[in-house]
């Protein structure tokens, strides 16, 4: 690799991928008197008198805070607040070109669960929206859940809500292409993190109806007795009642895992339905190869990797999504809203293919499209 | 006023005064993969391998939070901190615009200094720097004391240090214009408040030897009881001992007041040793007005007031002593990097004159001045 685009150079060379940018020049006397002392106190009383209309006088509306406290960094587990700098930035640029939200890296030096809940509750009245990122399960969940309760703006996990969104986007195209529907299916779902928790929960919320969660000890069921609250959730999606190790799962028409690589074996992909979808998430190793799923002659096939056909990649969910949520002022997001973004993005696949089930990462129409539905949603109450 | 320069209607048409822009364009998934992921795990590793390298590898070296709870907003008071918005974001536009500096408004609805110091620890991370700004007295002191001692990057309180390294700037070359010293001439500051605490404590490292500051009471000296451990130090200064009210006080050489309208008497400057310098830096109203002061037949006036000449403004100091802490990775302001600052600022005036003891607010010099300073006395562990 080159200098020019090893990741190390590049991200040396830039020292920050973003930066602030002033949206008025300041130069004469008078521009600071109007956009700084004096002036400024006219906009502060306005808003110390009805704070609704600091949505109208200063940035907050269209800003986005990114949290972490690094415990969960892409596969590279706990590596601190400092060396996730970097992905936070990144989903900042992305979110700035995507989409042209305002998104700002908070990276913090707090594990706590319930501590981090009251820094995010402290800093939230100069943002429109929180983006959660990569902070570890299970406590993820429980942040999430509390402040979503206690904040008045949208909090978004991107690892369980993006995954999710995309991951059922995906699934609505390929769905298409195999002549099958969300209630006609037995969905084995592997992995019970971040992601895995998710998209179960949103695929039940879309009406797949027959669904079992596997984790490291098998299957998640209500015969087990080792589950916490947010799998005794899963287990009460399990239709068939099916206990046992993920090997002896026979009958799926979907697998998707969102585990390790070596999580999928051969035997498991043979025993499923034809036409049969598996979408192996592992990142950047799949749990199944793209030649692997050649020779098991798996029928519709989806990665994480941008390098093969149909990227199940967060990318194409959260800059759109994070839009509709600022620009709609949506306080609590809800399951029609990630349903309604999963068909956006589906449906700027015009003509959904075996190897074209979601857009491509640079379709400029998906960001438009997801705004689109999840207006509708937000319209009907879904 | 009209609608193009009414400052609420400029702000109503921002929405924002900063906004967050990309430092590389992502336009092919080649750029994707070098600045998100899989290539941004790269420079991730090497900051968790080596901390330090977050300097070399992402935007924290050039990132200041500006932190306020809302409580003591410009003469506002406790208007809270969707309210305080407008100013954090004019300061973070002076910043990127006048000394190329990333400032983030970190607005926060936490009013126990404690837990904002928890809380703007938690954040420290990303951040290069921290602005305290607009928090109220005394908290504020033990706020920065907290901060300055536990954290490993520089605190700056803008009310005390930058109102008082400014007020320096504007007495070296006003002692310059009327032939004094700092050890020969005897100072009256007015108010207890962050100036006048910061002005007092930063004259007196400078070498200004007889200090008495007043407070609603009168002087602050030994022999009052009502003094909190703040106020104590200010005793100490106070050489001549004395103890009564500022209508009272004789043979002052400066009078300094960061108090508010009313708080001077025409007394209290007749009393005074001629020639004389008088700063009145309560604003937008001056303690003393322009016109009373040519009556009084003052040597030398300043006030915070733009359209007045001697323009005491902390806009003066804080880009470039930011930008000085920043490019320098100082750790802990000390009284000497204020005191730099101030010889600074008092330098890029090239003849300091009766109306020009501070330099223009526009003056592209200041900056690169207060850096070469505070880069000396850094240098000498001052």
């Amino acid at each position: 690799m080159s200098p020019d685009n090893d990741p190390s150079s590049v991200h040396r060379r830039l020292r920050g991928k973003i930066s602030i940018c002033g949206k008025a020049p300041i130069k004469t006397i008078s521009d600071l008197a109007t956009l700084y002392t004096p002036g400024v106190a006219k906009p502060c009383l306005e808003i110390a008198k009805d704070r609704r209309l600091v949505y109208e006088l200063t940035m907050k509306g269209n800003t986005v805070a990114i949290v972490t406290d690094g415990t969960r960094v892409l596969g590279l587990g706990d590596i601190g607040p400092e060396a996730a700098l970097p992905v936070m930035e990144g989903k900042a640029l992305i979110m700035q070109q995507f989409a042209g939200i305002d998104a700002f890296p908070i990276c913090l030096n707090e594990k706590d669960p319930d501590r981090i809940v009251e820094i995010v509750k402290a800093i939230a009245p100069g943002f429109g929206a929180i983006n959660l990122e990569d902070i570890s399960t299970p406590k993820v969940f429980h942040i999430e859940k509390r402040l979503t309760d206690e904040l008045d703006i949208p909090v978004f996990h991107d690892d369980q809500h993006g995954t999710a969104i995309v991951t059922l986007a995906g699934l609505y195209n390929a769905l298409k292409v195999v002549g099958k529907t969300p209630a006609g299916v037995k969905v084995g779902i592997v992995g019970a993190g971040s992601a895995g928790y998710a998209i179960s929960k949103l695929l039940h919320a879309a009406g797949f109806s027959d669904i079992v969660v596997f984790d490291s000890k098998g299957a998640i069921s209500d015969s087990r007795s080792d589950l916490d609250q947010y799998k005794r959730t899963l287990a009460g999606f399990n239709r068939s009642s099916y206990g046992g190790p993920l090997a002896g799962f026979k009958g799926a028409d979907i697998i998707i895992s969102a585990s390790m690589p070596g999580a999928l074996s051969h035997e498991t992909i043979r025993a499923m339905n034809k036409p049969n979808i598996v979408f192996a998430l592992s990142n950047p190793t799949p749990e199944i190869s793209q030649d692997e799923a050649k020779s098991l002659n798996i029928d519709i096939f989806g990665t994480g990797r941008s390098d093969y056909p149909n990227q199940i990649n967060n990318s194409l969910c959260f800059p759109g999504f994070l839009r509709a949520l600022l620009d709609l002022r949506v306080r609590k997001i809800t399951d029609g809203m990630k349903i309604a973004a999963a068909k956006g993005i589906a449906g700027a696949v015009k003509k959904p293919s075996k190897d074209k089930i979601v857009p491509d990462a640079f379709d400029k129409n998906v960001v438009k499209r997801i705004r689109e539905e999840v207006e509708k949603a937000a319209a009907i109450g879904s």
